[in-house]
């Protein structure tokens, strides 16, 4: 098979792209889609500060590679989990990669805010970590960045990802999730803008240009993750995309055209509850638990921690 | 395995509900969910005319009987489609249900309105007929429907039809189908009120409710049908249900308490054209093309009643 731009011979196949490229022809077009997904979704500009998050798996790690390529100013954070070994060489792939790379990194370990993983999966008890663990993710990743003025918070989220985050929040039609997703975020009073510049390659597209590229990444899942929900819609997607390929894609952008906008139009005022413990508005706060009303209520991550410490 | 309700030997298992009953409780399982959809949808009262769509189909028979055992009073209405063998054979199949059984039932022949398929399905060319097929069945069902003053239409679409068009519907988040799909669609200036007193059971659930009332119908798929898209989307929906049991009727559901009104809220004003041909408003009216602006508007049945007497 030749390169569907140049004609030597091809490395890599993308049949739903109708396209074939040498290794150097796809890392153009890996670019152009990072490129067209900045400038489409005005996601940042050449003076912004980029606080990369990086898990140390292909996604993100790729992400922080190709950023700094096309130049922009980025530093990367990674969160330390403090899940035993698989943690420690999440962190070790982070830190080969920047080191290797020059690039500016830092660490945050959740142990020290009280929300070791292992801990809050003990306060959760019977139910998966997973959702709590996310929460506390998204919650360490936009107050870093918030606290040390980082103008956006750039995510590694791939086509899959967000596709499969998409379905999952349709199949329930949750209004807020659904008002709320997308590839860029507006930020707001204590939130940071969030970006995901990988939105329009595909998982395999992603892992095809980390290998290309020789990024070591973590390739082990996390040891809590399971069965995760996940890759049920992964796979529903999967088999959608081999009847009609393309059709992932084209579900997530006719969402961001034709669907998020009716749930923004119908999304409820937030209205201005903060947080008795850290201060955060109630947007991406729980919602607040029966037996709480009337109290000073708590954002979702500092009810975890209170659980976790109480569980110790 | 015995009966959930009366303990004697089960004839039928219904895993995602729980149950397994004999005959007997089936049947009053049944009844009891269309019961249901019937007061929980406000569908019809007691004293309202129904007209039922009749395709000779296990679903639009099982409904007809069972709304007959409720005690409504019902019509059938069967358009014969003009397909040969095989509408000869659904409307023997109407014929002989409603003969056996002492229920009125009309016919409207499409050839007679120059609506016949195989001439519909020579002029739309190399596209499948099936969505203009559907198009010119909804547009006769309504009209007759209105013109002989009924006070509703109730078709036998089943939760699975509901849910994979609901899929497929998201899929492409088309606001206007999104706003108006449901198992009740109110009526108004040239429609009638339209119900879906099925929607709360499943394919297989109404094939063993025909089968267990001895209603002959007929099971042969359109020989137009094909690859019919729609099987893509049942299939998707057959997995997530294996995957997880309840999960199509949840879709369904949590759209109509909290998508549906989203795009309801979001829906434009359908303003006041008028088809030049037959009178109807634009709602249901296809998109005017280009090339027709500004001209007198016709409805998409009138266009392919004029296209398919072009092509003779």
């Amino acid at each position: 098979m030749k390169c569907t731009r140049c004609g030597v011979l091809a490395q890599t196949d993308l049949p739903w792209r109708n396209a074939a490229f040498c290794p150097d022809c796809y890392f153009e077009f890996f670019s152009r889609q990072v490129r067209k997904a900045i400038k489409d979704r005005r996601m940042f500009g050449p003076d912004d500060r980029i606080l990369v998050a990086l898990s140390g798996g292909k996604d993100s790690l790729s992400l922080m590679c190709e950023l700094k390529r096309l130049g922009y100013d980025v530093t990367g954070l990674h969160l330390d989990l403090g899940i035993g070994e698989s943690s420690v060489q999440s962190r070790a792939a982070v830190a080969g990669f920047c080191e290797a790379h020059g690039l500016p990194w830092r660490v945050v370990e959740l142990a020290s805010d009280g929300l070791a993983i292992p801990a809050v999966k003990k306060a959760v008890k019977r139910r998966p970590v997973c959702s709590a663990c996310g929460k506390i993710k998204r919650y360490w990743l936009n107050r870093y960045a918030f606290e040390r003025g980082f103008d956006v918070l750039a995510t590694g989220h791939n086509l899959d990802d967000e596709a499969a985050r998409l379905l999952a929040n349709s199949l329930r039609w949750d209004q807020a999730y659904l008002a709320a997703q997308g590839p860029e975020m507006e930020g707001g009073d204590h939130f940071v803008r969030k970006v995901k510049p990988l939105y329009r390659l595909t998982e395999q597209e992603t892992a095809c240009y980390a290998f290309l590229r020789g990024v070591e990444c973590v390739t082990a899942p996390c040891p809590y993750s399971g069965k995760a929900s996940f890759t049920v819609y992964k796979r529903l997607l999967y088999d959608l995309e081999y009847a009609r390929p393309g059709a992932k894609f084209q579900f997530y952008e006719a969402f961001l055209k034709r669907g998020r906008p009716a749930f923004q139009a119908a999304r409820p005022d937030p209205g201005d509850l903060r947080c008795a413990d850290c201060g955060a508005p109630t947007r991406e706060i729980d919602n607040i638990p029966e037996a709480e009303r009337g109290r000073d209520p708590l954002c979702g991550v500092c009810r975890l921690r209170r659980m976790a410490a109480a569980g110790e």
